[in-house]
């Protein structure tokens, strides 16, 4: 798998500086993938994440199989032609949504029966449709359709699932190998061609669980695996151990990716855990909200303190909100309920949690990533300024 | 007044190709000036304004004097440096949005008392308090105070209007050259001391009263003229009727602007009846519930002949939006009510309308404005396709 990932450095801690190739370009790791839910990142055009440097985002499979339809996408030539970003696209099975989002779920060995949250219609998802839906929106990394359950989960609930999870894996990857045979080379879209599927490892908070669906994982060959149903509610101690436990039996050479982290700074303390790959709703959706993320801690910017404040947001910043903009009118724009509130906060958040990862990247070549932990520990975890 | 306003040229119908100069840069007129209602364009940044073309905006004093305040604008440097926009600024007088957004107005000779639509606090706006907060926002170009009454109006009501409306408009002026000359300049930021201060015309749809405005106005020297209370339900024709009763007594050497209007295809009608300058919120409003404006006429983009439309919306526009994306992208943008949508359709729309003047302006210098009139006409008359 040389071609498709490259460690070029991996310091004492575990943390890995790599280089992930996809058929939309090379991914310099560790990455944080900016979420485009429904094929947009909320507030952001496809022009200003070029500029800003993403080389990759997430979109969601569950919203874009029933909004606009994957078979209208691949229709129209796949999802990067669909949303015009050229660049790397990673999808999620859809799992996860169908677990939080729809309604009338109901789980069997052969799959997700659910009740869309749009209209209410039924939808089976299984293994096998998730691989099809992915094809057919031909992201560049897919994942596999795994069982996400609540947490806390009592033990047998969660091997239950671990089980399940495993055996959907088999089923997805047998499938999606079966896809590729048959199409040589999976689709008649060219980018399907060398999309890249991702197990899922899961096991909610228990240690021997995590590991055990790790190794079950193993032996099926993936290109890369996936660290899910952490971050969902347990302390961060636990999803740092959890994620240990797992990265230590994953092997060197494949890219693993810790989904839906996490908070600016928690970053870094993932990747010290050897991750390489992480995404999160949080720089978008605080950033709808007004609270901004600044090299001197989190600004809740419709705070009275910044009424008279003609100072940019972050005098260190150099994303285009704060090379304009005053601390002042960004209030007023919050506070207004202005469209121009979350295009700006978008802007800057997202430039925001980019160059943390470039940050991490250089800390980790310089062998410094434990010192830019602590700093990001110590400016995040104070209440907000 | 030739170096406020310059007529680089006349055509016979009495379209005019001009420059208007303030202290924030040069406009060309025939000029459309995007609303900026709260010191914002919804839905797109001010770089993207400046890219497109865009040489003056309206903000709403209204909006300003409610939230944040004219002093904390003037405090922090006046409104260009709040919005962080280098080019010119005209603002309304606040008192068509008293007149349709406020409750509870009492209107007195003395001024117009209403509650905020904010926090219901009782508010006082007098012609001079209508000068002093446009002096403290520090606009190039400022209005006074009118009486603005619905239509159709009883011709006893019209008149009363009128009345009023000359007297405030002769106590704003008197006060603004008072500001003036007290201020050395009018104002301790540099950019007010060059404010022009316009006359509105009122009248309703009475002919003789719009003449009658016109005239007490013209006793007050203004640097130029709005005609304002129309486009307010009465049809195009009387619009235009109304409209050419006024610009034919106003002085050719001053610059009159219609405020409120217009749609795509009477742009040119207005134009060709002598106005400069026009303001509208259309384009941005229209944006946002996807109805968008193309060489081809309206696209209402939700429509499900759209869905699989892999065409730009408008393949003869060169916004950034019809350069990248789709209409079928576009649709489910909207369809999903995403931000995007609002984003991508006020880009274009903005530019279309910044287009058509330039298109216009092209027209006068070559003699065939009423041609574009007519195909803006046939374009956009039509139902929506």
């Amino acid at each position: 798998m040389a071609d498709v990932f490259e460690v070029l450095h991996e310091d004492p801690s575990g943390a890995r500086l790599g280089r992930l190739n996809t058929a939309h370009g090379a991914i310099d790791t560790p990455a944080f993938l900016p979420v485009g839910t429904a094929g947009t990142v909320k507030g952001i055009t496809q022009e200003s994440l070029e500029d800003l440097g993403a080389q990759i985002l997430l979109a969601n499979t569950y919203h874009l199989y029933l909004r606009p339809g994957h078979a209208l996408i691949r229709d129209l030539g796949g999802l990067h032609k669909f949303m015009a970003w050229p660049r790397a696209i990673l999808t999620d099975s859809g799992g996860y949504q169908v677990f939080s989002l729809a309604g009338l779920r109901k789980i069997t060995d052969q799959g997700v029966l659910f009740r869309s949250h749009l209209d209410g219609a039924e939808h089976l998802l299984t293994p096998e449709k998730a691989v099809d839906v992915q094809l057919a929106l031909g992201s560049d990394i897919a994942m596999v359709l795994d069982e996400c359950i609540e947490t806390p989960a009592p033990r047998g609930h969660a091997a239950t699932a671990v089980k399940r999870t495993t055996e959907w894996a088999r089923r997805s990857r047998k499938h999606f190998q079966e896809c590729a045979r048959r199409n040589g080379g999976l689709d008649s879209a060219g980018n399907a061609a060398s999309q890249l599927q991702f197990g899922i490892v899961q096991g909610a908070t228990f240690a021997d669980l995590r590991r055990e669906s790790a190794r079950q994982l193993l032996d099926l060959d993936f290109p890369g695996y996936s660290v899910g149903g952490l971050a969902v509610g347990e302390p961060h101690a636990i999803t740092c151990e959890m994620t240990a436990e797992v990265t230590a039996l994953l092997p060197k050479d494949r890219p693993r990716y810790l989904m839906g982290v996490g908070k600016p700074e928690q970053l870094a303390d993932y990747v010290a855990l050897g991750i390489d790959m992480m995404d999160c709703v949080l720089p978008t959706r605080a950033a709808r909200h007004g609270c901004l993320y600044t090299s001197h801690g989190r600004v809740l910017i419709r705070n009275a303190r910044y009424a008279k404040d003609s100072r940019p947001l972050d005098n260190q910043c150099h994303c285009p909100a704060c090379g304009r903009y005053s601390r002042a009118y960004l209030r007023h724009l919050f506070l207004a309920g202005e469209l121009l509130a979350s295009i700006l906060g978008t802007l800057h958040n997202v430039h925001f949690y980019l160059d943390i990862m470039r940050r991490i990247r250089d800390s980790i070549a310089f062998g410094n990533l434990a010192g830019l932990s602590s700093e990001l520990h110590a400016r995040f975890q104070a209440d907000p300024s």
